[in-house]
Protein backbone atom coordinates (compact mmCIF):
# COMPACT_ATOMS: atom_id res chain seq x y z
CA UNK A 1 0.00 0.00 0.00
CA UNK A 2 1.12 3.86 -0.99
CA UNK A 3 0.91 5.73 2.53
CA UNK A 4 1.72 9.10 3.31
CA UNK A 5 2.34 10.61 6.57
CA UNK A 6 1.48 13.84 7.12
CA UNK A 7 2.82 14.93 10.47
CA UNK A 8 6.32 13.28 10.89
CA UNK A 9 6.75 13.72 14.94
CA UNK A 10 6.53 10.53 17.31
CA UNK A 11 3.86 9.15 16.10
CA UNK A 12 4.01 9.63 12.39
CA UNK A 13 7.24 8.47 12.53
CA UNK A 14 6.72 5.48 14.59
CA UNK A 15 3.82 4.74 12.45
CA UNK A 16 5.59 5.26 9.17
CA UNK A 17 9.23 3.45 10.16
CA UNK A 18 6.89 0.33 11.09
CA UNK A 19 4.87 0.68 7.82
CA UNK A 20 7.78 0.82 5.29
CA UNK A 21 9.51 -2.44 7.51
CA UNK A 22 6.44 -4.34 7.02
CA UNK A 23 6.61 -3.69 3.08
CA UNK A 24 4.41 -0.75 2.61
CA UNK A 25 5.59 2.51 0.54
CA UNK A 26 6.08 5.07 2.93
CA UNK A 27 6.13 9.21 1.53
CA UNK A 28 7.07 11.13 4.53
CA UNK A 29 5.53 14.87 4.16
CA UNK A 30 7.37 17.52 4.67
CA UNK A 31 7.60 21.09 3.51
CA UNK A 32 11.00 21.08 3.20
CA UNK A 33 11.94 17.25 1.87
CA UNK A 34 15.71 17.71 2.31
CA UNK A 35 15.48 19.05 5.79
CA UNK A 36 18.30 16.84 7.64
CA UNK A 37 15.67 15.46 9.85
CA UNK A 38 13.26 14.43 7.48
CA UNK A 39 16.85 12.86 5.35
CA UNK A 40 17.20 11.41 8.75
CA UNK A 41 13.68 9.65 9.30
CA UNK A 42 13.62 8.06 5.76
CA UNK A 43 17.32 6.66 5.79
CA UNK A 44 15.33 4.89 9.06
CA UNK A 45 12.76 3.90 7.82
CA UNK A 46 14.72 2.27 4.61
CA UNK A 47 14.34 1.38 0.98
CA UNK A 48 10.73 1.59 0.81
CA UNK A 49 10.76 5.10 2.27
CA UNK A 50 10.42 8.50 0.91
CA UNK A 51 9.96 12.16 1.36
CA UNK A 52 7.93 14.25 -0.18
CA UNK A 53 5.90 17.80 -0.25
CA UNK A 54 2.41 17.47 1.44
CA UNK A 55 0.75 17.36 -1.87
CA UNK A 56 3.14 14.81 -3.13
CA UNK A 57 2.28 12.24 -0.16
CA UNK A 58 -0.98 13.04 -0.85
CA UNK A 59 -1.66 12.43 -4.59
CA UNK A 60 1.16 9.38 -4.34
CA UNK A 61 -0.89 7.68 -1.60
CA UNK A 62 -4.20 5.83 -1.01
CA UNK A 63 -3.77 6.16 2.70
CA UNK A 64 -2.89 9.61 4.03
CA UNK A 65 -1.82 9.52 8.22
CA UNK A 66 -2.81 12.53 9.82
CA UNK A 67 -0.26 12.88 12.73
CA UNK A 68 0.52 16.86 13.28
CA UNK A 69 0.02 18.88 16.34
CA UNK A 70 -4.51 19.53 16.37
CA UNK A 71 -3.52 23.83 15.71
CA UNK A 72 -1.47 22.24 12.58
CA UNK A 73 -3.96 19.72 11.43
CA UNK A 74 -6.85 21.67 9.59
CA UNK A 75 -3.97 24.07 7.64
CA UNK A 76 -1.86 20.60 6.71
CA UNK A 77 -4.99 19.11 4.97
CA UNK A 78 -5.82 22.20 3.03
CA UNK A 79 -2.11 22.46 2.12
CA UNK A 80 -2.37 18.44 0.35
CA UNK A 81 -4.67 19.04 -1.83
CA UNK A 82 -7.71 17.29 -2.70
CA UNK A 83 -8.00 14.12 -0.83
CA UNK A 84 -11.26 13.13 -2.25
CA UNK A 85 -11.60 9.34 -2.05
CA UNK A 86 -8.28 8.86 0.08
CA UNK A 87 -8.26 6.97 3.19
CA UNK A 88 -7.57 9.52 5.74
CA UNK A 89 -6.44 8.47 9.26
CA UNK A 90 -6.90 10.92 11.81
CA UNK A 91 -4.77 10.15 14.67
CA UNK A 92 -4.72 13.66 15.59
CA UNK A 93 -5.83 14.77 19.89
CA UNK A 94 -7.14 18.72 19.80
CA UNK A 95 -5.39 18.96 23.12
CA UNK A 96 -5.30 22.49 24.91
CA UNK A 97 -2.18 23.58 26.45
CA UNK A 98 -0.40 21.83 28.84
CA UNK A 99 -2.62 18.39 28.20
CA UNK A 100 -5.15 20.61 29.94
CA UNK A 101 -7.55 18.71 28.45
CA UNK A 102 -9.52 18.87 24.71
CA UNK A 103 -10.26 21.79 23.17
CA UNK A 104 -12.99 20.08 20.70
CA UNK A 105 -14.96 17.33 21.59
CA UNK A 106 -18.40 16.14 23.00
CA UNK A 107 -20.38 17.82 20.40
CA UNK A 108 -17.86 18.23 18.05
CA UNK A 109 -14.50 16.64 17.05
CA UNK A 110 -11.60 16.84 15.75
CA UNK A 111 -11.83 14.38 13.26
CA UNK A 112 -15.32 15.45 12.45
CA UNK A 113 -13.57 18.80 11.80
CA UNK A 114 -11.04 16.92 9.85
CA UNK A 115 -13.70 15.24 7.68
CA UNK A 116 -14.60 18.82 7.13
CA UNK A 117 -11.71 19.88 6.33
CA UNK A 118 -11.15 17.28 3.63
CA UNK A 119 -14.10 17.22 1.14
CA UNK A 120 -14.70 13.75 -0.32
CA UNK A 121 -12.42 11.96 1.79
CA UNK A 122 -12.96 8.86 3.77
CA UNK A 123 -11.59 9.67 7.35
CA UNK A 124 -10.92 6.78 10.01
CA UNK A 125 -10.15 8.37 13.43
CA UNK A 126 -7.26 5.79 14.57
CA UNK A 127 -4.34 5.92 16.15
CA UNK A 128 -4.44 8.52 18.83
CA UNK A 129 -5.42 6.77 21.98
CA UNK A 130 -1.90 5.62 23.14
CA UNK A 131 1.50 6.76 22.74
CA UNK A 132 4.07 6.43 20.13
CA UNK A 133 6.19 4.07 22.52
CA UNK A 134 3.25 1.78 22.41
CA UNK A 135 2.51 2.13 18.75
CA UNK A 136 6.32 0.78 18.37
CA UNK A 137 5.25 -2.25 20.40
CA UNK A 138 1.37 -2.98 21.51
CA UNK A 139 2.00 -6.28 22.89
CA UNK A 140 2.26 -6.62 27.02
CA UNK A 141 3.38 -10.44 28.20
CA UNK A 142 -0.25 -12.03 27.50
CA UNK A 143 -1.89 -8.80 26.97
CA UNK A 144 -2.61 -6.96 23.50
CA UNK A 145 -3.12 -3.20 23.52
CA UNK A 146 -6.96 -2.62 21.98
CA UNK A 147 -6.70 -0.01 19.35
CA UNK A 148 -10.35 1.87 18.49
CA UNK A 149 -10.89 3.08 14.91
CA UNK A 150 -14.41 4.75 13.74
CA UNK A 151 -15.58 6.23 10.61
CA UNK A 152 -18.32 6.19 8.12
CA UNK A 153 -16.93 4.30 5.34
CA UNK A 154 -17.01 0.47 5.94
CA UNK A 155 -14.17 -0.48 3.58
CA UNK A 156 -11.88 2.29 4.47
CA UNK A 157 -12.55 1.23 8.44
CA UNK A 158 -11.50 -2.69 7.03
CA UNK A 159 -8.03 -0.98 5.02
CA UNK A 160 -7.49 0.79 8.72
CA UNK A 161 -8.12 -2.35 10.86
CA UNK A 162 -5.57 -4.20 9.04
CA UNK A 163 -3.10 -1.60 8.90
CA UNK A 164 -4.04 -1.70 13.15
CA UNK A 165 -3.36 -5.38 13.36
CA UNK A 166 -0.20 -5.83 11.10
CA UNK A 167 1.25 -3.68 14.10
CA UNK A 168 0.19 -6.21 16.89
CA UNK A 169 -2.70 -4.55 17.94
CA UNK A 170 -6.46 -5.63 18.75
CA UNK A 171 -8.63 -3.50 16.30
CA UNK A 172 -11.67 -2.33 17.63
CA UNK A 173 -14.64 -0.90 15.50
CA UNK A 174 -15.92 2.04 17.88
CA UNK A 175 -18.29 2.89 15.22
CA UNK A 176 -19.28 5.82 12.83
CA UNK A 177 -17.08 8.80 12.34
CA UNK A 178 -18.73 10.64 15.30
CA UNK A 179 -17.41 8.28 17.97
CA UNK A 180 -14.54 10.51 17.65
CA UNK A 181 -15.86 12.35 20.24
CA UNK A 182 -15.42 9.44 22.69
CA UNK A 183 -12.38 8.23 21.24
CA UNK A 184 -10.68 11.79 21.48
CA UNK A 185 -11.07 11.72 25.62
CA UNK A 186 -9.92 8.54 25.32
CA UNK A 187 -6.90 9.48 24.59
CA UNK A 188 -6.73 12.15 27.35
CA UNK A 189 -7.40 9.63 29.75
CA UNK A 190 -3.99 8.09 28.71
CA UNK A 191 -1.91 10.95 27.78
CA UNK A 192 -2.99 12.15 31.33
CA UNK A 193 -2.48 9.23 33.54
CA UNK A 194 0.82 8.32 31.87
CA UNK A 195 2.32 12.40 31.58
CA UNK A 196 0.13 13.94 34.61
CA UNK A 197 -0.81 11.26 37.39
CA UNK A 198 2.08 9.00 37.84
CA UNK A 199 1.52 5.86 35.79
CA UNK A 200 4.03 5.99 33.04
CA UNK A 201 3.86 5.98 29.69
CA UNK A 202 3.99 1.91 29.48
CA UNK A 203 0.82 1.48 30.04
CA UNK A 204 -2.22 0.27 27.76
CA UNK A 205 -6.10 -0.85 27.77
CA UNK A 206 -7.11 -4.31 26.88
CA UNK A 207 -9.84 -5.03 26.37
CA UNK A 208 -12.33 -8.02 28.48
CA UNK A 209 -14.35 -10.13 26.98
CA UNK A 210 -16.41 -12.78 28.32
CA UNK B 1 -19.20 1.40 56.98
CA UNK B 2 -22.76 3.79 56.69
CA UNK B 3 -23.18 3.40 53.35
CA UNK B 4 -26.15 5.62 51.38
CA UNK B 5 -26.99 4.60 47.89
CA UNK B 6 -28.81 7.40 46.48
CA UNK B 7 -30.60 5.89 43.19
CA UNK B 8 -31.50 2.35 43.40
CA UNK B 9 -31.27 1.08 39.64
CA UNK B 10 -29.15 -1.61 38.41
CA UNK B 11 -26.00 0.57 39.71
CA UNK B 12 -26.64 1.35 42.99
CA UNK B 13 -29.11 -1.75 43.61
CA UNK B 14 -26.19 -3.93 42.25
CA UNK B 15 -23.63 -1.83 44.28
CA UNK B 16 -25.62 -1.89 47.63
CA UNK B 17 -26.02 -5.58 47.47
CA UNK B 18 -22.71 -6.18 47.28
CA UNK B 19 -21.40 -3.66 50.47
CA UNK B 20 -24.55 -4.89 52.53
CA UNK B 21 -22.83 -8.63 51.63
CA UNK B 22 -19.71 -7.34 52.75
CA UNK B 23 -21.30 -6.71 55.80
CA UNK B 24 -21.09 -2.41 55.71
CA UNK B 25 -24.89 -0.78 56.68
CA UNK B 26 -26.62 0.42 53.41
CA UNK B 27 -29.35 2.81 53.39
CA UNK B 28 -31.68 2.89 50.30
CA UNK B 29 -32.91 6.23 49.95
CA UNK B 30 -36.22 6.35 48.12
CA UNK B 31 -38.98 9.04 48.48
CA UNK B 32 -41.36 6.52 49.62
CA UNK B 33 -39.11 3.63 51.83
CA UNK B 34 -42.29 1.14 52.40
CA UNK B 35 -42.70 1.01 48.06
CA UNK B 36 -42.66 -2.85 47.10
CA UNK B 37 -39.43 -1.85 44.94
CA UNK B 38 -37.83 -0.54 47.84
CA UNK B 39 -39.07 -3.52 49.98
CA UNK B 40 -38.07 -6.12 47.71
CA UNK B 41 -34.27 -4.44 46.98
CA UNK B 42 -33.66 -4.37 50.98
CA UNK B 43 -34.95 -7.82 51.14
CA UNK B 44 -32.17 -9.05 48.75
CA UNK B 45 -29.84 -6.92 50.32
CA UNK B 46 -30.26 -8.39 53.89
CA UNK B 47 -29.98 -7.70 57.40
CA UNK B 48 -27.36 -5.18 56.54
CA UNK B 49 -29.52 -3.38 54.57
CA UNK B 50 -32.53 -0.72 55.40
CA UNK B 51 -34.77 1.67 53.36
CA UNK B 52 -34.60 5.60 54.31
CA UNK B 53 -35.76 8.79 53.24
CA UNK B 54 -33.10 10.25 51.04
CA UNK B 55 -32.13 12.82 54.32
CA UNK B 56 -32.22 9.83 56.25
CA UNK B 57 -29.73 8.16 54.36
CA UNK B 58 -27.72 10.88 53.78
CA UNK B 59 -27.48 11.76 57.34
CA UNK B 60 -27.00 8.76 58.64
CA UNK B 61 -24.19 7.32 56.29
CA UNK B 62 -20.44 8.58 55.79
CA UNK B 63 -20.07 6.89 52.20
CA UNK B 64 -23.40 8.41 50.00
CA UNK B 65 -23.37 7.17 46.38
CA UNK B 66 -25.55 8.91 43.94
CA UNK B 67 -26.18 6.76 40.82
CA UNK B 68 -29.20 8.32 39.74
CA UNK B 69 -29.92 9.65 36.10
CA UNK B 70 -28.35 12.27 35.88
CA UNK B 71 -31.17 14.42 35.00
CA UNK B 72 -32.54 13.54 38.58
CA UNK B 73 -29.03 13.71 40.39
CA UNK B 74 -28.63 17.74 40.93
CA UNK B 75 -32.21 17.70 42.29
CA UNK B 76 -31.55 14.17 44.26
CA UNK B 77 -28.33 15.90 46.01
CA UNK B 78 -30.46 18.92 46.83
CA UNK B 79 -33.24 16.52 48.45
CA UNK B 80 -30.69 14.91 50.83
CA UNK B 81 -29.66 18.00 52.87
CA UNK B 82 -26.57 18.97 53.85
CA UNK B 83 -23.67 16.71 52.62
CA UNK B 84 -20.88 19.03 54.31
CA UNK B 85 -17.63 16.70 54.57
CA UNK B 86 -19.41 13.40 52.95
CA UNK B 87 -17.56 11.57 51.62
CA UNK B 88 -19.97 11.65 47.94
CA UNK B 89 -19.26 9.16 45.07
CA UNK B 90 -20.68 10.30 41.92
CA UNK B 91 -21.51 7.19 39.94
CA UNK B 92 -23.75 9.39 37.21
CA UNK B 93 -22.95 9.95 33.14
CA UNK B 94 -24.84 12.70 31.77
CA UNK B 95 -26.46 10.68 28.79
CA UNK B 96 -27.70 12.58 26.12
CA UNK B 97 -31.64 10.61 25.42
CA UNK B 98 -30.73 7.58 22.99
CA UNK B 99 -27.54 7.52 24.46
CA UNK B 100 -26.55 9.84 21.93
CA UNK B 101 -23.36 11.27 23.58
CA UNK B 102 -22.72 13.32 26.56
CA UNK B 103 -24.85 16.26 27.89
CA UNK B 104 -21.48 17.90 29.89
CA UNK B 105 -18.12 17.70 29.47
CA UNK B 106 -14.99 18.67 28.25
CA UNK B 107 -14.99 21.70 29.77
CA UNK B 108 -17.25 20.72 32.48
CA UNK B 109 -18.16 17.83 33.64
CA UNK B 110 -21.41 15.70 35.99
CA UNK B 111 -19.00 15.81 38.74
CA UNK B 112 -17.72 18.83 38.87
CA UNK B 113 -21.63 20.26 39.04
CA UNK B 114 -22.62 17.42 42.11
CA UNK B 115 -19.49 19.14 43.90
CA UNK B 116 -21.22 22.21 43.19
CA UNK B 117 -25.04 21.40 44.17
CA UNK B 118 -22.80 19.26 47.50
CA UNK B 119 -21.30 22.03 48.95
CA UNK B 120 -18.38 20.94 51.12
CA UNK B 121 -18.62 17.22 50.25
CA UNK B 122 -16.05 15.42 49.07
CA UNK B 123 -17.02 14.23 45.83
CA UNK B 124 -15.15 11.43 43.97
CA UNK B 125 -16.32 10.05 40.79
CA UNK B 126 -16.42 6.59 40.36
CA UNK B 127 -18.63 3.46 39.64
CA UNK B 128 -19.50 5.21 36.45
CA UNK B 129 -17.29 3.56 33.63
CA UNK B 130 -19.00 -0.12 33.28
CA UNK B 131 -22.54 -1.37 33.56
CA UNK B 132 -23.80 -3.10 36.76
CA UNK B 133 -23.50 -6.32 35.22
CA UNK B 134 -19.53 -5.34 35.67
CA UNK B 135 -19.76 -4.42 38.92
CA UNK B 136 -21.31 -7.78 40.14
CA UNK B 137 -18.21 -9.11 38.91
CA UNK B 138 -15.38 -7.64 37.62
CA UNK B 139 -12.63 -10.43 37.32
CA UNK B 140 -12.66 -11.94 33.79
CA UNK B 141 -10.60 -15.09 33.96
CA UNK B 142 -7.26 -14.17 34.60
CA UNK B 143 -8.15 -10.31 33.95
CA UNK B 144 -9.07 -7.85 36.48
CA UNK B 145 -11.29 -4.45 35.07
CA UNK B 146 -9.91 -1.31 35.71
CA UNK B 147 -12.05 1.31 37.81
CA UNK B 148 -10.89 5.11 37.80
CA UNK B 149 -11.71 7.05 40.49
CA UNK B 150 -11.13 10.74 40.98
CA UNK B 151 -11.54 13.49 43.14
CA UNK B 152 -10.21 16.36 44.91
CA UNK B 153 -9.40 14.98 48.82
CA UNK B 154 -7.13 12.44 49.58
CA UNK B 155 -8.62 10.36 52.44
CA UNK B 156 -12.34 10.44 50.33
CA UNK B 157 -10.31 8.64 48.01
CA UNK B 158 -8.17 6.27 50.08
CA UNK B 159 -12.29 5.43 51.06
CA UNK B 160 -13.42 5.09 47.80
CA UNK B 161 -10.70 2.93 46.60
CA UNK B 162 -10.90 0.62 49.07
CA UNK B 163 -14.75 0.49 48.31
CA UNK B 164 -13.29 -0.23 44.96
CA UNK B 165 -10.91 -2.80 45.70
CA UNK B 166 -12.97 -5.10 47.85
CA UNK B 167 -15.54 -5.49 45.13
CA UNK B 168 -12.58 -7.00 42.99
CA UNK B 169 -11.81 -4.26 40.79
CA UNK B 170 -8.53 -2.99 40.05
CA UNK B 171 -8.78 0.86 41.64
CA UNK B 172 -6.50 3.35 39.85
CA UNK B 173 -6.65 7.11 40.64
CA UNK B 174 -7.03 9.36 37.83
CA UNK B 175 -6.33 12.47 39.84
CA UNK B 176 -8.22 15.57 40.59
CA UNK B 177 -12.19 15.85 40.29
CA UNK B 178 -12.04 17.49 37.34
CA UNK B 179 -10.38 14.39 35.60
CA UNK B 180 -14.41 13.25 35.68
CA UNK B 181 -13.96 15.39 32.12
CA UNK B 182 -12.50 12.40 31.15
CA UNK B 183 -13.74 9.74 32.73
CA UNK B 184 -17.28 10.43 31.89
CA UNK B 185 -16.47 10.17 27.86
CA UNK B 186 -14.87 7.06 28.98
CA UNK B 187 -18.26 5.86 30.34
CA UNK B 188 -19.77 6.99 26.91
CA UNK B 189 -16.76 4.33 25.41
CA UNK B 190 -17.95 1.28 27.55
CA UNK B 191 -21.38 2.20 27.13
CA UNK B 192 -21.93 2.79 23.22
CA UNK B 193 -19.50 -0.13 22.82
CA UNK B 194 -22.19 -2.40 24.88
CA UNK B 195 -25.71 -1.00 23.95
CA UNK B 196 -24.45 0.27 20.15
CA UNK B 197 -22.19 -1.58 18.38
CA UNK B 198 -22.57 -4.64 19.22
CA UNK B 199 -19.51 -5.87 21.75
CA UNK B 200 -22.69 -6.80 24.28
CA UNK B 201 -22.57 -6.01 28.06
CA UNK B 202 -19.36 -8.67 28.79
CA UNK B 203 -16.28 -6.32 27.98
CA UNK B 204 -14.22 -4.15 30.30
CA UNK B 205 -10.79 -2.99 30.51
CA UNK B 206 -7.68 -3.86 32.05
CA UNK B 207 -4.78 -1.95 32.36
CA UNK B 208 -1.50 -2.93 31.18
CA UNK B 209 1.56 -1.93 32.16
CA UNK B 210 5.42 -2.98 31.82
Amino acid sequence: MNIGIIGSGNVGGTLGRRWAGNGHRVVFASRDPGSEKTKKLVSEAGANARAGKPSDAAASSEVILIATPWDAAEPAVRAAGSLSGKVVIDATNPLLPGLAGLAVGCSDSAAERIAKAAAGARVVKAFNTVGANIMSNPVFGGGKVAMFYCGDDAEAKMTVGGLIAELGFEPLDAGPLQQARVLEPFAMLWISLAMRYGYGREIGFELLRR
